[in-house]
C-alpha cells in the first residue's frame, strides 16, 4: 500500500458541484428516477424546504447538471427535473470516488488491530 | 424498493463536519494512519497548503474530531495529528452512509435500462 505518496487521499475525484450535501441528496433521487421527478416530490425525497431545494436546483442547473422543465398540469403550473445525461455521468465518476474511500476506510479497518482499538493505549 | 418515502434520499448520516472535501480527505488520511500523521505528512496525503490544512484541522479540532499535539525534534516543532476516539466512531458512521448513497446508484444502474439510456428517446 503506496500509503505516503503526495495527494494518496486528496480525492480530486470528488466534485464539489455534486458532493455538497443537499445536492448529492438532489442528484442521487434523481439518479434513482432516470424519467425525472416533480419538485414536490423531490423535495420530500430529500426532505428539503422549497427555498433550500430551488437554490441548489439552480447550482445543478447551471452546472449543467440537471435540466428543469416548467409546464401545466390543467391551470397548476409544475416543474419537473431530471438530470442530463452530463449529470449522469458526473455522478457515476463522483460515486466511483465515493467507493475509494469507502474502500480505503474498509482496508483499515481490515488491517491488524492496534492497542488503541483494544482499549489497551 | 420504497423509493418514494419522505426523506428517503436526505442521507441524514452525512456528518457535514467530515464531508467537506478538504476535511474528508484530512480524515480519511488519519483513519488510514492510527497512531496519526505529522503535520506535514498529512498535507502531502491530501495536497492541501499549510493555510487550508491549518483551517481544516481548526474546525476538526473544535468538534472533538482530531487531536493536534506540538511537539520538538531538536530544535525544531512539530504538530503532530490524530483522530479522537469519537472522531474515529464519526467517520466509521459516515462512511456507512456513503455505502448506502453507492448502494443506491449500484441499484440503479442494474436496473432495467431505459430508453434513453439506450439513446432512444
Amino acid at each position: 500500500m503506496t500509503d505516503k505518496s503526495d495527494g494518496r487521499f486528496a480525492y480530486d475525484g470528488i466534485d464539489r458541484v455534486i458532493h455538497e450535501k443537499a445536492r448529492l441528496s438532489i442528484v442521487a433521487s434523481l439518479a434513482a428516477h432516470p424519467d425525472g421527478l416533480l419538485f414536490t416530490d423531490l423535495k420530500d425525497l430529500c426532505a428539503l424546504t422549497d427555498g433550500t431545494l430551488s437554490r441548489h436546483l439552480a447550482v445543478l442547473h447551471e452546472s449543467g447538471v440537471v435540466k428543469v422543465e416548467k409546464s401545466f398540469q390543467g391551470n397548476r403550473p409544475q416543474t419537473w427535473c431530471k438530470l442530463t445525461a452530463a449529470g449522469r455521468k458526473r455522478f457515476a465518476e463522483y460515486v466511483s470516488e465515493l467507493e475509494r474511500v469507502v474502500a480505503d476506510a474498509a482496508r483499515r479497518a481490515r488491517a491488524a488491530p492496534n492497542p488503541e482499538h483494544l482499549g489497551l493505549a
